[in-house]
Formats: structure tokens, sequence, C-alpha cells
């Protein structure tokens, strides 16, 4: 029998403007497929989630890496954050400037550094010498601003993420954002808070999209494994419970998790959540809205 | 009957290197008796939190606000954190430079954006438009570094923070750092994360200190509330087992902590601890070593 892994992607939660969402289901699919591969194969769960996330921020589809928002000063500022949740090794970046892959640069900090966040100057020299991807010219690269989101004037969730369990029984996550739109310069949100916006440990690896205040007050990625570890919550109720947190707080957004036995779970209470999700049973499917 | 109200403070954990701490002592029993007196005549958990940190920040004593270290760049960076366990909402700075007192910053970004955390220059805007008190002579205005943490060589874990619980049963924490001495620039530890060092909700409010990394992917903040209200656990046993499980991982600190019915507890697995505690059932002690 194959061994058990398991894969989710997202796209972020938030508004649906009613408009034709194929090619970002289209690169969903592509990608699950290029992840469910790399599971199938062996890779660890820790590489698959960095390479899945550097290919949402790359495509330029999403609020994150290429397609992210700029500040109320027309700067990009992005956040991202990994996890490995076998040796609870975190690495996470706020207010990075200059660079193609946040989540990269997460990656390097995790692995270059005893830190878990760096942020703005001190997480571009990181990058730097790392070697990553640099941006050198911001308003050619990124692009122009989503227009569903300025004609609807409303925050713009589309934070991206991946969570895994491998072939050896190790989870990991990671979650990348440009953040909403027209942020306050220096505004870090969930997403590269270790416990809010990315979590992995022994139990599960969480990644959320939303509006990351609410996240961060809920603390809500940790919240999973806490309702699993200290409540013996079934793994989707757990997943429920801690959205039911952030909407009671009066927040909204949803989340992607795996647990350490790869069922997967999603759930969300804004109007939609681009997910993509795979495991080694055969499961293999994408959607947007419920 | 008077009505319940308690509270902690602390001074920070780590390396006791055997001089005398009759100062510190000193300053933390006077703090103690003006917060006791505030919570006894009714003022609110959240401006006593803020008001006791913001004391221990101008102290100078610990390595927070005036007593601050610098990093490898000579720059002071500050972090603080507030968090209101009634509504929840909660504020921080990151990386923040040119404001004496850091707690008092995160307080405004709680009560003027609808941000929890902003970083660097964004934090500096926001201190500056609340009209806070600027340092403008860094170096005279922090002073020297402290001679036991240079000679020893070992990061000094000199956080402070305050807890509390008033009379109209709403709790509050509040936390504030220079940092681990000669940090690297842009480096955040666990005080202005919130869930990691520093927490407030219904069930509890917690203040936490020491090697922040251990303390962020140990979710050690927001786990002694997970533990009361997944697990059942008794207030100081949930507080003990956040410790252990950032001493599992490989780090060391301690925490202060409160609870909705008016428990104190704290723990360290470090060498010492700075705290004060003092409830309307009459108790007031002082302590730093065991």
């Amino acid at each position: 029998m194959a061994k058990l892994w398991a894969l989710a992607l997202h796209g972020g939660a938030g508004p649906i403007f009613g408009r034709d969402y194929a090619p970002e289901e289209a690169h969903l699919r592509a990608l699950l497929k290029d992840g469910a591969a790399r599971l199938a194969a062996g890779e660890a769960a820790l590489d698959v989630v960095e390479a899945m996330v550097t290919a949402l921020e790359a495509s330029g589809l999403y609020v994150a890496g290429k397609g992210a928002s700029p500040n109320t000063a027309g700067q990009w500022e992005l956040d991202a954050a990994i996890m490995d949740g076998r040796t609870r090794r975190a690495g996470a970046v706020g207010a990075l400037q200059g660079f193609e892959s946040p989540v990269q640069a997460a990656r390097a900090v995790m692995e270059r550094t005893p830190n878990v966040l760096l942020v703005a100057g001190g997480a571009a020299t990181l990058a730097a010498s790392a070697n990553l991807a640099r941006v050198t010219d911001p308003k050619t690269y990124y692009g122009a601003v989503d227009e569903d989101t300025v004609q609807e004037g409303t925050p713009n969730m589309g934070t991206v993420g991946a969570v895994a369990l491998d072939q050896y029984g190790d989870l990991a996550a990671a979650t990348s954002t440009g953040g909403v739109l027209s942020k306050t310069p220096g505004r870090i949100g969930d997403t590269p808070i270790i416990g809010a916006g990315t979590w992995a440990d022994e139990r599960c690896a969480v990644s959320c999209t939303g509006l990351g205040e609410y996240f961060i007050r809920a603390n809500a990625a940790a919240d999973v494994s806490a309702r699993i570890r200290y409540g013996n919550q079934p793994f989707e109720k757990a997943v429920h419970g801690a959205l039911d947190d952030v909407k009671r707080l009066g927040g909204n957004g949803g989340m992607i998790a795996v647990s350490a036995s790869g069922e997967l779970a999603w759930g969300f209470n804004s109007s939609g959540l681009k997910r993509a999700l795979a495991d080694s049973r055969g499961r293999f499917e994408v959607g947007t809205f419920l």
C-alpha cells in the first residue's frame, strides 16, 4: 500500500466578484498535480509547501508575491511564514520589500538565523544574503491593482498558502500575502504571525486567509491544534470551531488544514475560498465558491 | 466584601548574576503598591497594565524602554504589546525607534487603527501621530549596556510585563522589551506576537519573558488559555504546562498570569524571574530568585 500523504493549497478567501475564476482554477489544478506528484515521490512536506507557495506567489493571480497590492505609501510590503511541524522550527518575514518570493525569505530566516520573524530592512538584508531573486522595478513587476477590488472597495484577502503531510508523517505549513489593499505602511497581518495565520506541529498544519487582525485576536491557526490536543475534537470540528471564533470576534476568512493522519479540512465564512486538495487515497479537487 | 482584583508584574527572566537586586525589588514593590491601589480604587485592568509597563519602561532598570539594549547596527529597536481580554482588542509595535514608551505606542495602535501590529517606520509614524514622548538622543537616553550581560555574554531577557484582573471581571496583559542583546536589526521576538508573548481573553491574561523564538514556536501565552478552555486544566497546571512546552523545544524563560477568578500564577525555567504579585485577598509579594 502506498504511504499516506496529503496536500491542500489556497489562493485566498474573501469577496467573490461574480467574474470567471477559470484562470485561478486552472492554475490551482496544475499546481496541485505537481505538488501531489512531489509528495507521492517522497519529497518532504516542508519543501513541497515552500515550492507550492513560491509558485502561487510567482503566478501573479493572487494578492501575494507578484500579485501583491501597494500600501498607502505606494510601496509593496510583503509578509510570509513557513513552519516545520516535526521540529517546530519556523521562519517569517514582515513588511519585506524588493524580493520576488517572501516565502523563500521566510525559509531563509528559518534556515540561516536563530530568529523566527524578521521585518522591514532586517528581512531584506537576510534575503539579500541568501541571494534570493530581487524585484528591481516594483511598478513593472507587480503590475496593476486588481480592478475587482478597487471597484468593490473591499479589502482583498488574496493570501496564498499550502499545508502538507508527507510520507514520513511530517507536517508543514506556509503562507504568503501582499496584505489588504491600501494598508498602512508597516502593518503586519496574521500571515507571518506563527499561531495566528500559520501553524504546524505534530498534530496538524494550518494556513489561514482573511481579515488578519481577527485571526490574530482568535489565535486561529494554533487554536486548531489546541482543540485536538486538549479537547480531543475531531479534526473537521476543530477547523470549523476555530473559524467560528474568528466570526464571533467580527472577522471573516477561511483556512486549510491537514492532520497527522492525512485528513484534509477547509472552511470559510467569507463569500468564497479558492482551494485545491489532494491525497494519497485519490482525492483531487479544486473549488472557489461553496 | 471588597470586589476581586489581582495584579502581577515581571521585570524579566533569565540569568541572575549574583549581584544585589535590591534596586529592582524596591522598584517592583513601589510599583506593585501603586497598581494595587489603582485596582482597589476601581481602575480598569487595561489602563493599569499600561501604566505599570510604562513605569517599568521608564525606570531604566530592565531591558525595556529606557533600559533597552542596542541591536548589531547600534540602533534601539523596541517591541511591545497590549491586549484587552474583554473585547480581545490588541495593539502591538515591533522594531519601534525613537519613542520612550513602546507600550503606549501599542495602546495607540489598538485605539487609533484597525490594525494589531505595526512595525518599523509605520509604528513610528503612528506613535508620532499620537503625540507620544520622543527619544531625541538615543545614546544619552538609553545609557550604557548592562555590564552583567556583556560580561556573561548571555542573552539578556529583561522583558517587562503586567497582567491584571479588575473589579469588573475584565482581564488585560501588556509586555515590553528591548529584545536580546546584539539582536539582528528587524528581529521581532515573542513580546509583540499576540498568542506567543502576550495574551488576554475571558479566561486569563498572560505575559512572557525569555528566549522569544521558543515562546513563538510553543504559542506559549495563548496555550495557557487553551489548556483551561479545552482541557479543563487547573490554572497553575496550565501555566506550568505551557512553560514545560517551551523547555521541551529547547527554550527557557518565565511567565506571569492571572485568571478570571483572580488566581495568580508565575513560573520560570531560567535561573530567575523578577516578579511582583498582589490581590484583593491581601497577597503582596516581590521576588527575584526561587
